[in-house]
């Protein structure tokens, strides 16, 4: 095992009826009530929200609007939008892009400069409003990490932010928030969390890492089965809650702790698919991941094969990424880029974009050339 | 899933060498240094630290001879020397006790009356002073989570007590610092924390608990291959390294999120061996726990028989508690009460003592016929 630093001081706060908690860790404060579309008004979570926070005297002022790959020009409507209203907190209903934006919000606010600044190392970040969360959509482990990702709309950038003052101070999972997901996004939310996990199971530097593959192969079963529950029966409530908490767990640095230098490729490639086309993040992951897998089968046919008998009993690694892609088709997640409509000729121009990501991220292997030929893969 | 609030804000500080940087987090502050044996001076372990101390002008004031099974009369003494040295933080070398011993002294340092008040409810536990831990025995999870259990040697009593105050701020984890662990103490370690897993999966309210169960399986066949190295070589750093993390993770909160409520009923019986004995605690556990299972067989044969397919292959309930017997024995602690030399005719008398602390835990099915019954089994 490598060594580690684990630090994630995020109030979990878990289960039925517990959204309507949100008022009492508010107490006292003012805040930015960040969420996406006003459909949170029309499946009752907006009314318990509020209704919580008048209860415990927390002032409030909305902003909403939040796009799925949320945008920069948003953040900076939303920072002055707290300035002015002199907030002393941030609560963000909603998914990872709602969080994202809450946390680029949350730094922002402090600092004097455009907050892009931070996503492209130009300044270290600092102080940032204390972050409460109600989620509302299972994937990216926001509401319990340090990270956010944001997209500058004028660069096409899709660059990601990183600190401890980030991460939310409590995060309300309740299940049946989620129950008016649409299978679409469920999906996506799945492949999101699946390769966040598989990222670190298939990079990592260190190979004796038999806790952190068991937690990684614990999760990818749980997330696969609960999907496949959701997709019959969108409100089982055991489904939603293993789902949502498992999709937590995926990122919260549990599985990576210990597993020392590892890479996002995948994500690399995905985010520019998503900064160029807008596609989903799940959707552009379950794309670009076999495809990748594909093109590392040879060097990583052992955990392939580690993978392939845990998950689907198969122990062959081409076979192994045949039931995977498959399994992503069952769910209604796209696996080529055709499937999307984005045509062959495109490639160039995704890798191009690709590579400066790589570059970021210090991806020192995956050069124009090779991304272009892993995306053929995915053709 | 059952609902559930999880919070766990401990710094973990894992690897080699990491021994080196703990007067970093302890800067401009005047710690009570608490240890157990001088064996800490003969592995090195003491110098590192206190020249780390020195370095970052860190005051200390040293009290040591914490013991195993840890005891109210030096709490007492350590509590008295705190106040009258006025210090501002408690670092704990060494294990469980030590630790244990640490956030009793955090507590009882802010409280008029006798600490022990906390152990048996008459008081709640309010302000402690900051905890930092040098783990050099891995086994009791105390390092990550916010409980202590302290023997009261005048009434013989293993109480404990719960509060996110005592939750370590920093616990620093290096494997190397374990390398001179006995071992037999390594067997205790790894039949603590492979209980501490298997209380909370045997007993667990809601059965509909993938991720738990999934990752209690891998920490436990993680502890049991890393055991069964560090027997043949004491220096291995990755089954070190695999044991301590496993044993932190395995009382700290994650396995048992969501499984809603659960006993301690084999910690429950133990904690009578080593208060009557002074049994190590692990020592305590391998001798009650497989009794308890067999004692409960018939109920719990669907998930005995889970459990001895994960760990052993073998589905046969009867079968797989044998194979753990074997498996405690194997690594040399005893799962007999006639092994450490206690004889059946006082059964009656650890009876007595056990069912005081399962009225506290409310574990009321265990009578002290109940209790009696079990232990007869371990005879």
């Amino acid at each position: 095992m490598k060594n580690f630093v684990f630090y994630n001081p995020t109030q979990i706060v878990f289960g039925k009826d517990q959204t309507k908690n949100i008022g009492n860790y508010l107490r006292g404060k003012k805040c930015l009530l960040l969420y996406g579309k006003e459909s949170i008004k029309r499946n009752g979570i907006y009314d318990r929200i509020i209704e919580s926070l008048n209860k415990n005297n927390v002032g409030f002022v909305e902003k909403y609007g939040v796009k799925s790959n949320p945008v920069l020009g948003f953040v900076h409507e939303a920072i002055e939008l707290a300035r002015k209203e002199n907030v002393d907190a941030i609560l963000a209903v909603g998914g990872g892009s709602v969080i994202d934006t809450g946390k680029a919000v949350a730094c922002g606010f402090y600092y004097q400069g455009d907050v892009w600044d931070y996503f492209t190392d130009k300044a270290r970040i600092g102080n940032a409003l204390p972050l409460y969360v109600v989620l509302t959509l299972a994937a990216t482990a926001s509401e319990m990490n340090n990270g956010a990702v944001i997209t500058n709309e004028k660069t096409r950038q899709k660059f990601n932010i990183k600190a401890d003052s980030l991460s939310p101070k409590v995060s309300i999972l309740d299940p049946v928030n989620t129950y008016t997901v649409p299978g679409n996004y469920t999906a996506y939310g799945c492949v999101d969390a699946m390769v966040h996990l598989l990222e670190g199971y298939f990079t990592q530097e260190d190979p004796s890492t038999s806790i952190q593959d068991g937690f990684v192969e614990t999760l990818v079963k749980t997330l696969m089965e609960s999907t496949r529950t959701i997709m019959k029966k969108a409100d089982d409530y055991n489904a939603r809650a293993d789902f949502m908490w498992a999709a937590t767990l995926a990122l919260n640095g549990i599985t990576t702790a210990g597993i020392g230098n590892h890479g996002f490729p995948n994500h690399m490639m995905g985010h520019s698919l998503s900064a160029l086309y807008d596609i989903a993040h799940g959707a552009s992951l379950s794309i670009v991941f076999p495809a990748w897998l594909k093109h590392h089968a040879k060097e990583k046919s052992k955990k392939i094969s580690r993978f392939g008998t845990a998950i689907f009993g198969i122990e062959d690694p081409q076979k192994t990424i045949e039931a995977l892609d498959q399994f992503f088709n069952s769910i209604g997640t796209s696996t080529r880029l055709s499937q999307v409509n984005i045509p062959a000729t495109d490639i160039d121009k995704i890798a191009g974009n690709a590579v400066m990501l790589a570059q970021k991220w210090r991806l020192d292997q995956y050069t124009k050339d090779i991304i272009t030929a892993i995306l053929q893969l995915g053709a």
